[in-house]
């Protein structure tokens, strides 16, 4: 497993400061935006920085607005092969998107919807070779915060992926969706480690179960998640992917950047802490 | 367009019984199970008895129950391929199954599962050249029957088959389904031909749309559905396929068997009147 | 069936002179290349022209070169998707490329990659409502003009179309490769309408078949091929599409343009002289 | 990785038999035909007898026979979800076929049918949970033992299982294809555990590599591959299937069944020297 950081969580750190800072703070990859690196260096000058700073991208957001109305999609959808072509040229292999657990639209058709214009995206990426990681999103206040209940679960999200169809299509493992959706590290055992392309760690606050909000997250070990535990059955059944720190808070944190990245190391040496070197690079 | 005939609507008449008397209530085509015919007629008899009544079938039901547990799924998966193998063997292309407009299942997980599982039951078909009928289902009673409404569109149904992602899947259009979802004759001019694999045709009660129930259907020119301009529209966009009697009632009609057959051509010569004879065989 | 012009037969003709032309000599259709257009006039104003000249686009060439090395494909597929938007918004349907008959590369390897590749490019134009034609090339002397034997019939290319497996692609139908290949009106009348994408017409010199060369074609009516029966075959089957010319040769006609043009509207009511009217717009 | 054995190299050994010894000698799977098992047992009581005799089931072959006509393909695929069915109750996960590197049918058009139709069997595999492996075949001599040359490497495969495009297709990798196609250990590395579906081991005679015939292999240690740095590959690359032994040779060996078990757990004890009790089961 590589230990991945991203900016939820380091305050108003540039995309080029997480490059240049990760490894010294034990960070072997960063999940980031291309697009400003790219600008301001070339592709070939990105390709080095990363290089330089011995980090990889663990994974690029999706650039692609899929819930809204169909010409919305066609053009977003344009950009997305230079995207991924420059993505695959950094050595890039995994994109993701999110999957909010309600909707206003009518499910059942926002489902096939979904699953159609995914495929479309997943087909583009797989040209590149880059997978597509979507995360199951766990928090109750997120399921009824529209109209109508989506899905919610490791389990519908494995049924959806399978609709998709496309072998380059997983999941997006985040330690707090799992949290809410008690999907325990038991669960996460029964996964295939390449059902998984990508995962989150973060931690949440000691509140009931109900109350946990989305972006109220806490830096890995300053909660009641059992990281450790999550961690073991990633390696347990073969996960040698990243595993990246996501902290959504409603306002950015106010202290020094250094000690954001303090904060981060401490909180993945204690999550890696039963994890044999041997198994993160 | 080939005029083509079923069971329903004719009351207790053996599928036999359908195949020798067709033609001469000028049908070219019945809708049937093709089984019992087999047991008794062998493969190749039964070709011989369709060849000798100048029939063909129009579509077979899909023998696969898709709604219920993974276990029944797989279990009556296992025989698809040997109905579908007869049937190509017997000349038929089609094969329907419909969806119901609601469910008891959280419906964008159940969306997502029925592609999946529609999408293999295709798979299985097509390796013999048949393709398969999705029916939406219109009638208002339905829509609330089960506890969360799923989808009864020809919009939602095409979104479907998007997802199902085989080319071999298009829709079931039956002229109550569209009377009861205001899918009009102009709206079926929007349709491709080669998306529509199989057409019911029957009447509907002159009452409010929201009371036209499912099972209380009347035959071809009995009732208030405007027949002739749906198959005006069906030949304007180049369908050449069946269009085939499904009279659904809540019990068996007690005619003699000749007069339901006299009553079913009666309604097919007027829903018919304005077809040009070129236009169907 | 709508008749359609592009500029290979027209001399040094530019894209716009060909939309503002073609329906003044019978042509309701233009296979262009849109990007001249959109550069000048925008999408908007491109949209505008074609309306003002009564002219549809037909279908465009397909911008990605997918018989080279992954790179170049993964490069130029970049694109593809903005011209597919593009095309769309100009209500163009149709995208077609053509599959030589021989290869420098190991066919069965080189087949399997090009299912991928075309799978790779269907999706993207699927995404925009466009179908992708692939036109199947028989002349004698490609057949043997690259190392190894690939393949030319129409059989072949509906065995390739299954291989990619994606709904929106088809055969583009040339009566030249009919010709050289063949395939007569009767077998032409044993396809379906929405396996075809797309038609050319042109004509052949009488010249022993196996000395038909790709580059040497005639205008309609004036060479040996029966056009009049290859249309008849496409109408029997309810194919409303559009028809083409295409006239390949080593070097450009010197004749005025306007001749040309009448050359080509002569070529075209000959062939379509049993027609009947209402069957082309 | 699960130590697991097959009939060829035991002599005439029941299937039976095998799976009742298999554990004594260190074996864990079974590559077997179900038939017999279920026909003298029932689905129930083979399931018993796997489990009491501490066996799974590593692999099934494929008994469609899919490089033949349409109507033999069409006809043994009726058969294959009822095999499917019966070996996903035996908690079997693997069915697995091979590409013969040449053929008498032109090349380019057998790889897009055989693309069709592992299609159509992986599809009908997948729905049972079953991956389907495919083996490409080295030995010299049978790749001019048909017109013309086909596919016989690791990356043309993988071409083709792209070509197929169903993420339950993979590998079927053996260490005499790997020798007598030079594909190392280094090269073994760079593949994804998950592309693999399976593996076998055996061993190759000490004469020039053109030379070596697939049906005459030696036990596993007895020959010149270097099986260890062979498995040390596929642990390192963290793959945790079955690595069955498969002895293909003229003539059925003479000598007792239980001097060939020793032999082959000889063989295996010796290959999987290197690897660490924890990483086989």
């Amino acid at each position: 497993m590589i230990r991945g950081i991203s900016q939820a969580g380091l305050g108003h750190i540039s995309t080029e400061e997480l490059v240049r800072s990760a490894r010294q703070y034990g960070f072997g990859a960063v999940d980031i935006n291309t697009d400003t690196l790219i600008a301001d260096h070339g592709i070939e000058g990105t390709r080095q920085l990363l290089e330089d700073h011995q980090v990889i991208i663990g994974s690029i957001g999706l650039p692609v607005e899929w819930r809204q109305s169909d010409s919305t999609f066609r053009e977003q959808l344009t950009s997305l092969a230079v995207t991924a072509h420059h993505a695959s040229l950094l050595g890039c292999q995994r994109c993701c998107t999110y999957i909010l657990p309600a909707t206003d639209e009518s499910p059942a058709a926002y489902m096939a919807q979904s699953i159609v214009r995914l495929r479309q995206i997943a087909s583009i990426l797989d040209a590149y070779g880059i997978r597509l990681g979507l995360e199951f999103v766990g928090p109750y206040h997120l399921r009824t915060a529209w109209k109508y209940p989506f899905i919610h679960t490791v389990a519908d999200t494995l049924t959806m992926i399978d609709g998709i169809d496309r072998s380059n299509v997983g999941l997006l493992v985040d330690a707090y969706h799992c949290y809410t959706t008690d999907f325990t590290a038991d669960d996460l055992r029964q996964l295939r480690a390449d059902q998984i392309v990508h995962v989150h760690i973060n931690d949440a606050r000691d509140v009931p179960l109900d109350q946990v909000l989305d972006n109220d997250r806490l830096y890995p070990a300053e909660g009641v998640i059992d990281l450790p535990a999550f961690l073991q059955a990633l390696q347990d059944i073969g996960y040698t992917g990243v595993v990246a720190q996501e902290i959504l808070s409603k306002e950015s944190p106010t202290d020094s950047i250094a000690s954001l990245w303090e904060r981060s190391q401490r909180g993945f040496d204690h999550a890696f802490r039963n994890i044999s070197p041997s198994a993160f690079q």
